[in-house]
């Protein structure tokens, strides 16, 4: 995946750096265990320290000193989740802060000119955001205000690239603005629920807009992974082969390894981060939590087969003790290995997919977690 | 200073690791930005994960994985002022643990076994440490308890070295602490208060005992800084040359700069740690609070002459960012500079001594805090 930042080797896990930051782990740890792509909330970052507050500063890559791709989202899935007396109607979504109550209205534009003022290298439209489970004609209702919101999100898009020069210029006027990367790209998102011919005519009118590639939204919600790996499977074959196709808060490393299998190029999920900070740990023979009492006397790595900083250093006997000493060093270092689990896998399938063995990775991966360590 | 875990460049200043990890950076960041020593406390670590627990696992190097030296305090301190129901008798102190309430009694003999079981380069005697302000009649009890209290703590220290084998040989038997660390050495620690002739005989007499080397207790308690000041430019001619004197606790970087300059050569605090994750950030030109609003649009680092990771990568807009939102980055960005900052200044006076420019680089760095900031 080629960006404004750079190239992006596909399939690609992004840390989710939620405020412009991966919680506990510093960008060049980020970069040292290969990371390519961070992905940053718009929610959060409109709402502090403001988009516009980061334009003034040249846009999210240089406040945040990351010259790497950045994607972000619409904002629309925390407006769902964390914002007070949200009301959604054609417009957009009315909203307030979680902070400080604040009034706010998100719209498919509003969205795009936030995300041009951040100055992302994808930037994503606003989608309605449903519940699971629900049934076809509400989803049907929700995918068709999806698209009508990616119609307007598109426009909104095209309209600001077309007039670069002038945006760039009106720096001080807060109505209107600063495209701080000319090079943002903009991808659409399909909706449909768990229906198969919502979901193939999602992804089907998402591509007549035409967006620079295209996300399955609407999934990871709560509906059972059989569902999920289901409704993947069906629409990928929908999506252009020839752009990333990017599967949007998913999810465990089995999750990635058969969605992968079914077409996805790209991810993003806080698991391995929030995880790490609640002290669970990804490892090669499945998950362990690091506060169990077990192994408090235990001196050997958290993975004995992982090559990061934390298993090169520190015992499960140490990180039980920061652990359990609330220790800030315990998040870091419990973070740095869940990503490096992470983003290794993905290396690693990147290799097997080179090398023509895939399944027989899908295999081995599937085998090793079902020889885990039952960690209560 | 020579240890057995290598050399110390003096004078030096040692990061404080209360539980075994300097709170928000890893061990790599600390060498990284020239380290040479941390000071870990034993009140804490006896009581969680437990001296004997860390010497089954051969000893605090192995078990936070840190191959430099290391100097524990006596836990006295801790259990002045964070311990419930302390009551000091000629014994020790008894106290109940501030995690679980459970009763203790550490005397001299138990702060040098459980500091056997550390297995730090350096341990301390237990001392009384005396509230400020005292009268004298009460310095100079203190004082003489603290002399016996060295007295049996130095004749436990050597009873354990001179049975180095046995006590190895007893791993299992908790009355008996592992030394796990056989070229420990032990300091003393000069006490006295604030009066002038209490502090000479506590020197004469605790060097009279005879230990590695020797400490000024009982400072940066709430006396005046010239107090401090006059305290330790009495006590350090008697104490001898050719041993490094270590000013317990203390302090701000110009407490290092006139320490030094009256004969100091380690020093150990919280302040740059502590204070780095409240937002307060120490620089040539004087402390900041990032958290400040006049820092919000701020593309400058946090100190513009500084070289650490931080400075380099980061504005003070970012880290203000990250610190309103509560960022983990916050901390062990803030901690590395202001560590760096600590270190990098002791490097600088190591060069001005070898160079005999130290009273140059004395005034200057003076003059540079006398036209601070002014940081409300």
């Amino acid at each position: 995946m080629s960006t404004a930042h750079g190239d992006v080797e596909t399939p690609a896990f992004m840390p989710v750096g939620t405020q412009g930051a991966v919680k506990a782990v510093a960008h060049r740890d980020l970069e040292a265990i290969g990371a390519e792509i961070l992905l940053c909330n718009t929610y959060h970052l409109y709402l502090r320290p403001g988009d516009e507050l980061i334009a003034r500063r040249g846009g999210l890559h240089r406040f945040i000193g990351w010259s790497k791709p950045i994607l972000t989202d619409s904002g629309g899935y925390q407006v769902f989740s964390l914002a007070a007396r949200r009301t959604i109607d054609e417009e957009g979504a009315r909203f307030q802060s979680h902070l400080d109550g604040s009034r706010h209205l998100l719209t498919p534009e509003k969205a795009a000119d936030i995300q041009a003022n951040l100055g992302s290298d994808v930037a994503m439209v606003l989608d309605e955001c449903l519940a699971h489970p629900s049934d076809h004609d509400t989803a049907r209702a929700s995918m068709e205000r999806t698209l009508r919101w990616a119609h307007r999100a598109r426009e909104r898009f095209l309209a600001l690239k077309s007039s670069v020069v002038d945006r760039q210029s009106s720096v001080t006027n807060h109505q209107s603005p600063t495209l701080t990367n000319p090079g943002q790209a903009q991808f659409g998102i399909v909706q449909g629920s768990v229906f198969r011919d919502l979901r193939e005519e999602s992804a089907q009118r998402t591509v007549e807009i035409g967006f620079e590639a295209y996300a399955i939204g609407g999934l990871s919600v709560g509906e059972p992974v059989d569902t999920m790996y289901d409704v993947v499977e069906r629409t990928t074959p929908c999506l252009p082969a020839d752009r990333p196709r990017y599967l949007m808060g998913t999810g465990t490393p089995e999750d990635l390894v058969e969605s992968i299998a079914r077409g996805i190029d790209l991810f993003d999920c806080v698991l391995p981060t929030r995880n790490a900070r609640n002290g669970q740990l990804f490892t090669s023979e499945g998950r362990i939590n690091i506060k169990n009492a077990r192994y408090a006397e235990d001196d050997r790595p958290p993975d004995p087969s992982c090559g990061c900083y934390t298993c090169r250093t520190c015992s499960r006997a140490y990180l039980r003790h920061l652990f359990a000493s609330g220790e800030i060093n315990a998040a870091t270092l419990n973070t740095l290995h869940n990503l490096h689990f992470y983003l290794d896998t993905l290396r690693r399938i990147r290799e097997s997919l080179a090398f023509g063995r895939f399944e027989k990775f899908r295999l081995s991966f599937h085998q090793s977690l079902s020889r885990q360590l039952h960690d209560p």
